[in-house]
């Protein structure tokens, strides 16, 4: 199922270069101020255009076909559609005769016994996140008080991210990187022990995004060489305040009332114009794939907004939920 | 909700102190072979005993309430309950006024209002892996061509995992570890893009298990730091077979035959001998605790097993989906 | 949620004077043959046009978003999305003044605080049937064996339906209906025993469409004044064949090859010419509403195939899941 | 799946004859008063003992394995086992042979694969729904508001029930009857237009009591033989009163504040001494079965309050979903 969430729950469709792509959001509460303008934004964030990043040139306008009325959410399903104009399918028919290395070419004919969409990678295309950042953008609204971030904290593991990615460009070459997700205000009290961990919640949303290799909280992998009196959080006052975050705001799966810190590996894109070693199905022998079309060089530019997106979706989900128990704190704080 | 799964639906219940713990699996296949016997390769691994783990010491005889008959699963709701028989309360009643740092004797109170189960962390509780453990059995036998490996690869970030931890335990204090999983003979095909990623699903899973701070595929974090011409994998035969598996057996959310390579980064216990500071609610001041008690000085030791068992029910419930498509390959290549 | 199935999963969206009605259909199998000409068959059948039905027109041309590559389903989610071309919401003003009695205008306004779109019923009206027509053409594909049939047994109690219609609608009123479904050629198996029972999954389907008040299995009601002598099917062969059908094709929630017979109690129309007493908002005091607008007299005529459609839903739906269990019968009959 | 349920969710598991039979029931506010003594009013409505019913005699007293902490729910998954005592599973080998006209003997074959727990008719069995009951008295609580009533309204299309049941007991036969719930108290604004119907939900819940053969709301099947000006609720006040409630509580699939009127359609008992003719599979010929054991010969009688607890479960659930809306009112009454 392309389908997350319990109560605000979100459902991606499309093909990268079919008539549309777009999202239902279903559970969104009555009310919430709603205009198409509100998308843009998170969509510019998202729109290819920076440097290394595909001319593919798509205006991203959402078509909002129900669920918002009079500038408002009606609380009923809302549904996002996105036109795909500027598709270019003959780009991609070489990909069926020789997969891209990487790539979702070859599970996508087996998932699908050879019916899926070929064309720009279909429904497995970046493309797709289009929908994803626009239910972001509603969750974001359930969320009032919480503020977001992401960023490119290193490309190639270098610190000088738009070097590393121009770098590699200029070899017809990409480069993985690392987002770093922060999200604070949020309260204190969301997620459950087990299979209803934020942390759960959230890593299957991340892991959702194309390219997603690794997902960590707070200390991540660093916390599996650390002592226990290193990576705990001492507690310096009645209302749960730490001296520092290395759980990044998550402890047994339930939200601290800390910020909360998630960090995001994606992989390079797979689609390089550099020369790769591929099957071809054409000549029954192997060879050189040389991928023509427009690509990224690196994804986590333009897929920061989208992990952004997965994450507050959940959050969202969450929140709502916590209602649902009346048990949270507003603020995240405990009362001494 | 503590519960996963579609098709292959695993519910969590018990608290540490309480009278069980245990699991409902719904959707098992009828006339699986199932005697209380298959558990206890398992349930040892995750058993207290080895070096630097407790001394709690529970028998973990499943007790299969239901969905068996005759040794044969009956494709009928399946209940394995454990009773907790060395349960000491009293050992914990120290964390209701000290909350332990890096543990959820905080967050507890918030998101259960104060009315849960404090007694051995209650719900949130390792103990509670038991269950899991116990549908990872019933999980792989539904996974008849698969086999699963589970190591300790690391701990504090030393490759002498025993002396690491040891060292750890003769400081009152505990390590973090990383736990590779591998899983071979799985078919391809299972999973989707999108939500359905199968790394979506196993990252869930995997961080339902107390203490994990990261999960990754493959290259993972190191994919971050590649050039795409380094991290993609090859195609050399018509097959789909890789010249190497930097993707760790998944693209695009589908598995595509090769092993499955995930590692899981778990926090230092948080429970440890060692003096940390946190917050006394009965003087109503910083203090330093000191836990007594039982612990793990590595979870990572007997935790493995959770873990291998939270992958493998994902994956018995993407088996069972893949039987209702019908479209996958039985063993994980395509013919030419 | 406006959502239902676990493997095949329907989910509605829009409302009656909004951009578009439709459909995601999540968890279709890849390969179906699909065109859009394959909807009008029974997109016909709920189209207005006939005596004493509503004279909106609505071309209701599936405009077919995703999840179809030329001319077969991909098995990616399927979103087909009708335009509300012939929209005249002014015709419903009047009641958000004098909410109609036995209609949704007095709870939507509860159920969504005030934010509901009140045009033409918003999300409430039948116009959204198209959405779950559609999916049941195509669940319809998925149940290749399988015949349906849907009429309306009886309106106001009559068996001469079309004259019963036609004197209500003379007199401004509406009448209520029976609709009565068959499905033959299921196979055995399908449901079982409790909240899966497909009796339960039918329900649910069938009293989402609007304007049902009762639904009943086989001997329905009438069993209830039955011994069970009478009542129970003797079974005359081995391979299950019985010499009567008071089940109606179900035993204990599963499906045991019979027909499957239900009947469905449509309420008739709320909406109607003929003075009706409600609260007048405007006036502050009771009042007489004279409908105006286009309705249908019988909303059971054009409804009969979106029941249809609600069933042959979860049909598919179980289809699906018998196939991950692998343990039914094609033919529904078991071999001596 | 045997699970039921958003927020407030419900999983039965046992067999008749097997170890207990229970329910697990996850998403329970923290807070809740609840003792071993709570369950006892509703497990003895349901308790064997009445004229006409079996006389298998089962203490029935829920052992607490989880969820409920000092007498108050915990906020964790609670999960109440039922130990069988009174099992004599020799009873029942007779039908492995000569499946029951009526029951699901022989779908039980096909739908498991002849695998299933014949004892009893296993997981099939009536006394499943011990578990049920005990999950309304947790829902009943989270319904603080509102108050219940089942009755035997008919028994063999008599009013005079008791008389109903006993002649067809002394004629070694069984009788259907309809059972009437009540809910009052409960507030508007619980489900929504489609899928989420209060009686989608409702229904879905009402058929997975065994014996169900069919379910109507408010004039429910007398509606379909009614004009639109006879059927509909006129609404004489501004906090929407009605002068009838031929809707019996719920408009567009929401409940409108008014009392909530279901009426159930049970079938006779299908185990009856009288011979039925039915196929022996040991002869290879048609025969005649007369059935020894302990039956009911009305299962509404005992049926009732499992129906009432099936209702409650799901108004539960739609109460905290509408919490997490925050929409709805709590004394169902909107304030003019």
């Amino acid at each position: 199922m392309n389908a997350i969430g319990t109560i605000f729950r979100v459902q991606l469709f499309g093909e990268s270069h079919g008539p549309a792509v777009g999202v239902v959001v279903d559970g969104v509460p009555a009310g919430l101020p709603l205009v198409p303008d509100d998308f843009e934004p998170d969509l510019a964030r998202r729109r290819a255009g920076a440097p290394g990043t595909t001319p593919r040139a798509e205006a991203d306008v959402p078509e909002l076909l129900s669920g918002v009325y009079r500038g408002m959410t009606t609380g009923t399903p809302l549904c996002a559609a996105f036109r795909n104009a500027d598709a270019r399918p003959a780009d991609y028919d070489l990909f069926a005769a020789m997969p891209r290395p990487g790539h979702a070419d070859w599970v996508s004919r087996i998932r699908y016994s050879g019916y899926a969409d070929p064309r720009g990678s279909g429904h497995f295309s970046g493309r797709l996140t289009v929908g994803l950042v626009a239910a972001g953008v509603v969750a974001k609204k359930v969320l009032r008080g919480a503020s977001f971030g992401a960023r490119v904290a290193e490309a190639g593991g270098r610190g000088d991210v738009d070097a590393a990615i121009a770098e590699a460009a200029a070899d017809g070459d990409s480069v993985g990187a690392i987002v770093e997700l922060r999200v604070a205000g949020l309260r204190a009290g969301l997620g459950e022990p087990f299979f209803g961990a934020l942390e759960s919640l959230a890593a299957a949303a991340l892991f959702a995004v194309p390219g997603v290799r690794g997902v960590e909280f707070g200390d991540g992998f660093a916390a599996a060489r650390m002592r226990g009196s290193e990576h705990n959080d001492p507690i310096v006052a009645p209302d749960g305040t730490t001296s520092r975050n290395g759980a990044g705001g998550v402890n047994g799966g339930v939200s601290n009332g800390n910020e909360l810190v998630v960090r995001v590996a994606m992989k390079p894109t797979a689609t390089i114009a550099k020369p790769q070693l591929t099957w071809d199905f054409d000549e029954g022998a192997a060879g050189e794939l040389s991928a023509p079309g427009r690509h990224d060089a690196c994804i986590a530019v333009r897929g920061a907004v989208a992990l952004e997106a997965a994450l507050a979706v959940v959050l969202a989900d969450l929140e709502l939920q916590s209602l649902a128990r009346g048990s949270s704190l507003r603020n995240g704080r405990i009362p001494s």
